[in-house]
């Protein structure tokens, strides 16, 4: 199957290596809103205008978009729905409804397949916690995030004042999801489920103090949590902090028996190097996907829930039976 | 949606709680090879005689079969798949080619929906070894089981002459397991995989010392791995030994990036309090897909692999979205 990129940031990046990894799927090249030129590719893959995207139109089966949810994906996975098939990792979750009907109505109309918000979270994590309902529908929904870097939280400390750069690390509570795995199901604030750690470099005679102030009483984003700040060196950063992990559990806790007299944990857990290399690779799977339900003449916006397993895997229905189930 | 329950041992009485617990269906009666006002049900739902099956035919959308995998499956389930949709746990892993293939052609003749093998392994577990595989196709499997009672090991026990009753776990070995999730990915022989404990009840006056041996040394079941016996009486198996735990993990390490240079752990655990219970409650969830899948007008026989995850929860597309994604 024939594969596009649309965006070349981490995330795409990310694709391209797992396209590359994937013996069944071959890159048609890279789309991009900056000039072509100015972009090389790891894989010498070719680069595009995104002007010029539709006139590759019949050369690529699925296109696996890898903007940003707040301002690329809104718009362009419902203008692209309409002449390819596509993927995206559309990630604001208060959103997806929209988001949906608006790449639905465009796939529809242009009979393609579209699967959006295809990742770890939305994506994965949310497949554990449908299955962990559906299994056992007595039961408490735990999500735990981390340890991990937060590009969100890593940001709003770098636009404090005296700030030249931050990373902040998302560090789920042992003790909380001990409980949890013990099947105590306990009721959890956002503090006894994370704590947050900050690496900042300050500017040469910036206030420290008022720095860490600033960003342990943060609304939204620290005030809630019990937040740890280091200064470091533009250096230590560069040295220890660049990787880009993540991870999380996801828990289903529930009970069974005429009475509920047995306790069941389900868990779910992802420790990943590279948060966006891990995405693109959920990604290019799911792209398997789209390709095959395309085949079969479906048409129309899916997401992780609508997809069945066998789709994503290379192998056949009856490989599948014999060497995994 | 109307269930009928075929067989009333571990795994029926699962059955009959998980369909009472959840609100969209209905226990339409148990089924039972024996005399049925011998059988008295938890729910004091009605029991007939398997005689009677094919009388109750309309009353009925989904059968889940609750014999065992040596003895009853291997004829019913493609017996009952031509007149109803039909759920089995068939597990006899290296035999599932073979009854897919028999079921399968039942219920294509009978125009009905299957779905075989359901459970955590084959089942779950499957379901996990193969999204793992999709998301990181440079990458190991390894499952472990336990800690959990082995039913066969045992029988294998009871077997031994002197021998009145026994309880074998299998449990597995931690400092494989965590080298396993630092992403070493060792090979791994059964002995380093898992370890074996027997508690025992001898009959009076037999030889520990012999039947000790006999366990240690017996191939297949104990002989690769390091065995542990405890003589205890009756009474300490019936307080400390009667119920019927068991769980265990999926993991999937694998790489990323042009040159693997990102490691990434897939971890999927359950830990359970009544192994037929919860086999049970995903055979009750399976049963929701099939007779949707029913609605629909599709036929044949399916696997988990074959299932798109909603079809197993109660909640609508659109709330799944809203709430789970």
């Amino acid at each position: 199957m024939k594969i596009g990129i649309v965006g070349y940031g981490n995330l795409g990046k990310g694709v391209e290596c797992a396209v590359t990894n994937s013996k069944d799927m071959e890159l048609i090249g890279v789309f991009t809103r900056r000039e072509p030129s100015t972009l090389k590719t790891l894989t010498q893959a070719p680069v595009y205008s995104m002007d010029c995207i539709y006139e590759k139109k019949d050369e690529i089966d699925v296109l696996i978009l890898c903007g940003g949810s707040a301002n690329d994906l809104p718009k362009q996975t419902a203008e692209l729905a309409k002449h390819f098939n596509v993927i995206d990792s559309f990630d604001t979750h208060a959103n997806i409804p929209e988001h949906f009907a608006m790449v639905n109505s465009a796939s529809m109309e242009g009979k393609h397949i579209s699967i959006i918000s295809v990742g770890w979270d939305p994506g994965l994590f949310s497949l554990n916690r449908l299955y962990g309902q559906a299994i056992l529908p007595h039961g408490h929904d735990y999500t735990f995030w981390g340890k991990g870097v937060s590009q969100g939280h890593s940001d709003a400390i770098r636009r404090i004042e005296g700030v030249q750069d931050a990373r902040q690390y998302t560090i789920p509570v042992e003790g909380a999801m001990e409980k949890v795995r013990n099947g105590e199901h306990p009721v959890l604030s956002a503090r006894e489920k994370h704590t947050r750690e900050c690496f900042v470099v300050a500017k040469e005679g910036a206030d420290l103090a008022r720095i860490e102030e600033e960003i342990k009483t943060m609304p939204n984003y620290f005030a809630d949590y019990d937040t740890t700040v280091h200064f470091i060196t533009q250096e230590e950063l560069n040295a220890h902090h660049k990787g880009i992990p993540h991870g999380g559990v996801v828990l289903r806790s529930g009970t069974t028996g005429l009475h509920d007299e047995h306790k069941h944990v389900i868990e779910y857990k992802l420790t990943l190097d590279s948060n966006p290399e891990f995405t693109s690779s959920v990604l290019t799977a799911y792209a398997r996907a789209a390709y095959r339900l395309a085949q079969e003449g479906q048409y129309g916006c899916k997401t992780v829930f609508d997809i069945a397993p066998a789709y994503l895997h290379e192998a056949s229905g009856e490989e599948l039976r014999k060497k995994l189930l």
